[in-house]
């Protein structure tokens, strides 16, 4: 790997996820298999996510909507994060689950409210104001 | 239903699926129940479509992410066709597939590209240029 | 395999399937391993469908909302059949499929509908009145 | 909404939902946004839970075959409180999980059960007696 | 059930469960229905985990397959267990987790591998030389 | 890319799928995008099945159960060519499903069968001998 795709991983990542106190996937990898975890690592972040052809909100609320819809809570969790570190209000968010209760259902969509709740609260960003 | 939803109703279905030659889903409900056709479009339609929390081409790449990663490629054919008619690019749309490949896995992706390759033909917007 | 389970097996399959001219699930499983497809059949036909617990017009709608749910469209149309069969109204069935579009998302019901309304063309029972 | 409207959903809310002390999915939408939180509330509960096309007691096993498949524990146990509620013996939901386990597999069943139990237990109805 | 199956099943269900210590399937359905619980038994352990086509690790690799894509992280730990107890490596399992991610994605992979983490733990079999 | 991973791409997408005769995703994914066909095409063929932890057929039964699982029947029929190719008998990949129907449902298994069918029957190997 060189240095130049080295330096957009670690922007990249730091970006989306320095404020997350979780497990990082990355660790997770690597207590399993070195080699992989740096595979996935060049891949996922390296590749796809230092892509610059849709704007980081437009990336993000994307992420919400895919990881809800199939019921990751772990990592729909991670993706909220990322999600208003870049910029989306707490209103996007809520709104993209909204949206796809039309396509997963109800249930699908009231547990990524709870997620979004949760992650609000873990920002201090918790109550909303219902009436914005 | 007032006469300002009805009329909000028909903007946003006519904005979004205009040129859309397939079957709209209302006429699938209608003729098995008028009531609840009338009920599932005033809720689709009226009280969410119709909302203006995001901007339409973000709302349709959320439907496209959702709806590729559910795998529904009827409805995903749909709203490839909302998202053209609201601005967004081919490429921002193949761009939101290959990041769900990360969330819902390689084939959701391949099915969801060949069901946009197939909506651009029928607009006469394919091939792509692949080095743009 | 006794001559009473035998004749249980044969009594449910008739009642449920017999008018479907589709591939019967047994004859699938029997042109890979006729052990397998006997085990299966005592399991499912003999051991399962014939119990008494729940009503067989319920059992019925059961399957339809399991098997919606599941995005499974050709097991759903067997089921559609044997739900017709033993005295299930197209209503009932359409019915159930707009109560699991709260939990399964509109487009799992706009698969499902379309289904039925091909089941009932086959077997000349469309269209509905909808204003029943 | 007009009050006839208002007054169905709020006699089918109890009695499906009365004495369930979970959070009731109402007061999440309603943290998130007033407006969708009514609308969603006039979808689900009025326009649909209140159909009479079905007597309850099918509603709700019919609710529980779909979150069941739909691996939706809290939902799920959500109804299954409904369907003891409108009437249903635990006999007849343990029946429809063991028949959703022909469509979608043993774990989903085990993890059904396992509600079912849970929610039994929470209202003293537990254990059952196996030879029934 | 004649003596030969009874103590098929039982040295299929030793082999593979024997030192596992959460709740055994067989016991969950017994508390609802001992009939039911008698068929599911036949039917899963001794007609099919008994069968002879394929050797018991791949048997159970396709199990962890199967059960991670499937995202039923109790039946995997299960049979991750098994894996380890016909005599899978850990590298084995994680290797197939890391092929099921290209299929099921990512967060189905981080899934599978805590739960596998978590079993390697609670067998003394943790941490992992991940230079192997 | 280096020489060296240039001919292992090369070398394991021809052991795997050299027979094939439908569209092979690296196609479609160019018709898209260079950038990500080669990105994809290096993380998947590259990086994941040139490992050699698992072996060959074990590794395309793999695929299989996932395949099945995840109802992905294009993808499926392109990996039963490949476990066929690389010497997984028919038996053993019908075995995989028959398996894969306790975890994922029998209507994913009848799929999953008949995708199998008619992959022997496009390589002149069916019917079999179901006495086998």
């Amino acid at each position: 790997m060189n240095e130049e795709k080295k330096s957009k991983i670690s922007r990249v990542a730091g970006l989306y996820f320095n404020d997350y106190s979780g497990e990082r996937p990355f660790e997770l990898w690597r207590s399993f298999d070195k080699t992989m975890a740096k595979d996935l690592s060049v891949f996922i972040t390296g590749d796809m996510y230092a892509r610059e052809v849709l704007p980081h909100p437009t990336r993000q609320l994307v992420a919400v909507a895919a990881l809800m819809c199939l019921d990751k809570a772990e990592e729909l969790r991670l993706h909220i994060h990322a999600a208003l570190n870049v910029g989306c209000q707490p209103k996007d968010i809520a709104e993209t689950m909204f949206q796809c209760a039309i396509y997963a259902g109800i249930p699908a969509m009231n547990q990524g409210l709870k997620v979004l709740r949760e992650a609000l609260i873990s920002k201090e960003m918790w109550p909303l104001d219902p009436e914005d």
